[in-house]
């Protein structure tokens, strides 16, 4: 977009001048930067390699001790398009977090919604207002925002996994608060499952304990073997005959909270797709920006012009309005986490399918 | 409450006359029976035994041909209050249906609202949209308003079960509509699982294909191992300290549509409770009629001051503002079905606990 | 519907008689009135004058007194297929409510909602939960659920107006509960505005007291002179060639309930509806019932196959899917209350609209 | 929050060069700026005079043309504390728009939503979507989020007024799209009151045209003299001992969406304060920026420790979790807008009162 340009005038400079004198700062100059046509992220389509972050990771195990005051050993996607902040995408914080034998990070709570998905390992329970959650490969664990919640490793060996968080939109708007809880876990006890999935996690069915809507789901834990049953029997549909898949050859679920059906938290969308080897998705943008972590296969993430070979941990951001598509060429499985529920829930969300594969 | 008595005056008495010829009625004559002080339901807590209802359908299964026309072998629980009318309630339906070896009820579809649910047997699919869903002991099977519906026995066995519907309501308010469908059953297979439950009967997630909220669940088999684990969950969680139950002994869960979390039609509430043998629940008094069957051992319902035992398959109507408990002889499985989502919805709704056991 | 036509056979007649003892009704040899192909309401199309009604209030007034017991000169529109209950269709109540000069109708309360409207005269007040509520012509006043209410005549001059409320749909859902409250009323000024009005009757404006979504319209007054600019406005908008109004020369508004844009009240739509002389409006058929009241003008309503001339006070009752339209001879104003919300939050709504004019 | 030190360790050294190499970045360095105890603004409380802004505005007026590129003659507030971007708060802008005699803004369209308030003078009008709406002192004219609008001057004075908008929030969550429309106005009739008006504002009513919920009001102008009778009824209301007022002394009314009950659009909150003279406010802090602009009369804003004197046209931001109140010397008029629906829709609200004046 044109914007008017400066005219050498020295009344208009005294203007100018005397604009920023009183804190003022005209439209006109810089509109198309305010405004612009389309959006326009300085955040960049970016991937990080699970080879590099687990090592990285590993490092930092053996230097950095864990506890009050650094609270976690996590360590953030950084989007180079951000000027060194460390957040993924405007909106979302993404970091590896990393937990040696027997070590445990302190119990908080934040105003911040958060979520852990395991790419890999086991051995650490997460405690979420004192109810212990086994945490392992496959699962996507949540802790939302004002839960007290701690980590603790009960094996000899270490364990890391990614946390998902809104920190980057919380700081923004400055509406974040946050406080220390207990230096240990409140419940030391390992159990398979937790109380919270005992009660919350049979499909359709909920007690009539803690009945109406709530704004965070109250599963703890979705786990794998469903996230994983779900998406086999959509293409075992899809091969009989019926409509299940999102497009063919990609099967996807949303993880919802059973009160409303909505999203698991306000600000955070988290899904999981799979694609038969060979499938390439229908090219598109979407208003809000998403972070992938691929969790089993190969294949190339294409974001704007560039195409990406990505494995097993690798995790990819996608910013706003970036066209993307996904190619996969063993059988894919993606874990995905969004911005969506900001952008819908503020009515800004739109959509563009730039043709097929 | 006490009304306006006629007095004996020949102008008042024309004018009632006057009245009556202008279709025109007086509130003050009858105000007492318009508007009680508290609902004073004409339909009365009644029981019905499974003893005597299994054998009348099977006499049924040997008289009366199932198919096009009579559509149902469905014999329907008529309240001793309401008249003679096939109505559980003023607004539910309750029918024992009964489906001898090979025999198939036609498809057809309606505005009413049903579901089935099973005491016992198996062995029948009911198909819904095209959709074969094996019914089981314990199954809770969907089928909402205005789905295409049929039900074949591929057995060479019996099968009855019970048939939960808004006929009273619809029938009331004029807002029924009905169409006939295919004489046979649309898809002859015989799944272990439907394809609606394969797609939406995991627990807190949601395939990407049918996004958003539905007016009805889109879940057509409530599966009893799913039931049975969430009940035993609760108890096993009060015997470990935690809170989980409605009241001490007493387990429950709600069965919901998972796009919403509310209930799985507009128009019924369907609900499971386990209550530990000995307990005695709170007596209480609500606003809306309940249907329960009782599903697996023996105890007692206080309606009133009556009192009754029951057993496996006994069925028991409890009308608007009755007192109501259950008491446990046994460890205690029982199903209920209530309009209460007509009630809450218009916001008529009212609970009274009226002290403990 | 064809239904199983009964045999000549004993034993048949055996298992009729053995389920008539049992409180048993099978359903296939009444299929056809239980659920009939499109809604077969019992209430049929009906008209009553206010040439006939009004001298009979009038009557009503000098034998009958108004007071504790009978509570209300109201004198309720009995439709003839109701069987001589005082019901205007199932579900909604209308009568005409007589005051004399002076008179005083006692305070009370109950859970069935209701409305006055003024179709001539003026003079009283009635008091909702404390607050006057001037009655003036063409005014829609509100009396929610469990708001405390009485009327008194400040004047020298009788005043008669209609109620409307969900009596038949409380009284078949067995959800009412009523009680007695102040033998005269608890302010016996009299302001031309409410309280109530005057913290909420400004468009699209609500006070910081009292946010959040609430049940029932906080408005106890609609104004006639908001809903004739209202109406004005949209002809005038049609007439400017700007679409406004539902059909040609057809205006309509819907009061509504301003916390939630919904409905005034859980079970009861008013609106109001203006005809330019000569109009005809689209013949159609609804799920749920209507009842009119002609404010001003002369017309004509179809309902199925008859057509009747009404003027300024007649009550009309459209009952569910009776086809309907209305012809305007004059400029004709109409106010009009239905069961609608009941019908589409129970998610049982249909219209079909059976060709033009 | 202390947050672990730098040991002086070059194998750590190390590791945080090798993560900034992999554009990641540790919590644990920086945990107390990035989850604060609460929140920490970097926005500043800060006051603009409206002696200062308008004489601005005209030096501006006699230099810059208004017209396509610039599109409008708009002076942002540039919060001190934001480094020297032209944001208000960091999801809220706010500018003095300056249009001369005769002059046109050209139409474009935004995603942004916009509302413009109006301190002094008339004279032009904001043309929507087609619909001339007149701008007048005291008016909140709305253009929500992709409505085509522009502007025009009819008379030989200039008039000013402010403009709020979500651009710095759609500029950080990259939701914004923007479109140019007309290069004049595409009605240029001056009428006294819009078509949307016209429609939509009768309090309580509806048309029938365009039922549903809306994700923005459709009400294109709230009207002073609406605002001003809804303040007074409150201020008399509680002279007469009536609860209407939000504290003593203090009336407010919320503008909003009549087809919901909320707020006018999506991520902006309009509302409307009188304090009488002498008043003083509660302190309290709330979670969320707000932008005050006074209408009329003079007062006191304390904002944390500082106190400013403020009169007509004076501009006040109030950052989030800032201590703030405000005192009333004279009768005290002030509008206020805020990013409350972010908040609140994304469940990030908090208040805390501080204790009385």
């Amino acid at each position: 977009m044109r914007t008017q340009t400066h005219v050498e005038d020295p009344a208009l400079e005294q203007l100018y001048g005397d604009f920023a004198a009183e804190h003022l700062n005209p439209l006109w100059t810089q509109l198309g930067d305010l405004m612009p046509m389309v959006p326009t992220p300085k955040a960049v389509p970016f991937v990080w390699k699970w080879s590099t972050l687990y090592p990285l990771a590993q490092r930092a195990g053996d230097l950095v001790p864990v506890g009050r005051g650094g609270e976690r050993r996590a360590i953030a996607l950084a989007n180079p398009g951000l000027g060194g902040l460390p957040y993924a995408t405007p909106t979302l914080w993404a970091a590896i977090q990393y937990l040696g034998p027997k070590e445990t990070a302190p119990e908080h709570r934040h105003s911040q919604n958060a979520f852990r998905f395991v790419v890999e390992g086991d051995g650490v329970w997460t405690v979420v207002n004192g109810d212990p959650v086994a945490m392992r490969r496959g699962d996507l664990l949540l802790t939302p925002g004002w839960a007290f919640h701690g980590h603790h490793n009960e094996t000899d060996h270490p364990m890391a996994w990614i946390d998902g968080l809104d920190i980057p939109f919380v700081n923004y708007t400055d509406t974040g608060f946050f406080e220390f809880g207990s230096d240990g876990v409140t419940d030391e006890s390992t159990p398979d499952v937790s109380r919270a999935e005992r009660l919350w996690s049979h499909p359709g069915l909920r007690p009539l304990v803690g009945l109406g809507r709530r704004t965070t789901t109250p599963i703890t834990a979705y786990r794998w073997q469903h996230t994983d049953a779900a998406l086999h029997e959509q293409l075992a549909l899809e091969d009989e005959g019926y409509a299940a898949t999102t497009e063919p050859g990609h099967a996807a679920v949303r993880f919802t909270n059973p009160t409303t059906g909505g999203d698991i938290m306000a600000t955070i969308r988290a899904e999981f797709h799979r694609l038969r080897g060979g499938t390439h998705t229908r090219a598109r943008r979407d208003v809000g920006s998403t972070v992938y972590q691929v969790f089993d296969g190969t294949g190339r993430f294409h974001l704007g012009d560039d195409t990406t070979e990505v494995g097993t941990g690798d995790l990819v951001v996608v910013p706003s309005w970036t066209e993307w598509s996904i190619e996969a060429e063993t059988d894919f499985d993606v874990f995905a986490f969004s911005d969506a529920p900001i952008v819908e829930r503020l009515h800004m969300d739109r959509s563009h399918v730039t043709e097929g594969a």
